[in-house]
């Protein structure tokens, strides 16, 4: 999250960084409340829907968590390769090299990356303001 | 997350209250997004918005927050009282007295509760399949 927000720092005057950087935010809500659907409703609905019904309605909450999960994933390397080509040395100096994902190399794995989204969101909503 | 499942497991036969259950995480994950979305667009839209127009995004935020806090409290509320009053046995059999949630008397206290929510969608987060 603190890294998230250092970025930010950086590209605070580039409106149209800011503002793809808001809709990663939306895309990775949308990823984690796909991911919560599917697991919660995975084990709720074959109390209430046929074999083939159920298997219906997970196939679609599959198809739909896997668009997500590319949708992230595009979006973060997008928006990766923008900030690394246009404010390297900023994010060198403040120790974010390699970017927005603390771990470049580990960047095309969607695993890894799932894993933190989940800790960026967690960490939101645990600081947020009450 | 492991209470939420026990719960389901002593319910399942009741339609009505596992639908009932699952609309409650869609209501959990509704706030857990709209925290989310005020927390992420409190810092990020000052960057883009006018100070009239960012004051006017977050007041409505503000609202939206608080009408998905109190409803998720009150669906708590609703379901909890259903399944003590019809599963009180199995509720103290099972360990899982007072209901659903982990501290019956803190029921009333949104800090616990949102910080209890947030918990569980984490949990349920963490161990999705991959």
């Amino acid at each position: 999250m603190e890294r998230c927000y250092s970025v930010l720092e950086i590209i605070k005057e580039d409106e149209m960084a800011v503002r793809f950087f808001e809709f990663f935010f939306e895309k990775a809500v949308a990823y984690f409340s796909t991911v919560v659907k599917i697991e919660t409703q995975s084990k709720f609905a074959k109390f209430r829907l046929e074999g083939g019904a159920y298997k219906e309605l997970i196939d679609n909450l599959d198809k739909q968590c896997r668009h997500a999960h590319d949708t992230l994933m595009s979006d973060l390397h997008i928006f990766n390769r923008y900030i690394v080509k246009n404010y390297n040395n900023e994010l060198i100096e403040k120790n974010l090299a390699g970017g927005i994902f603390p771990h470049p190399d580990a960047i095309h794995d969607k695993v890894a990356v799932a894993d933190w989204v989940g800790n960026v969101l967690n960490g939101i909503y645990v600081n947020r303001k009450r």
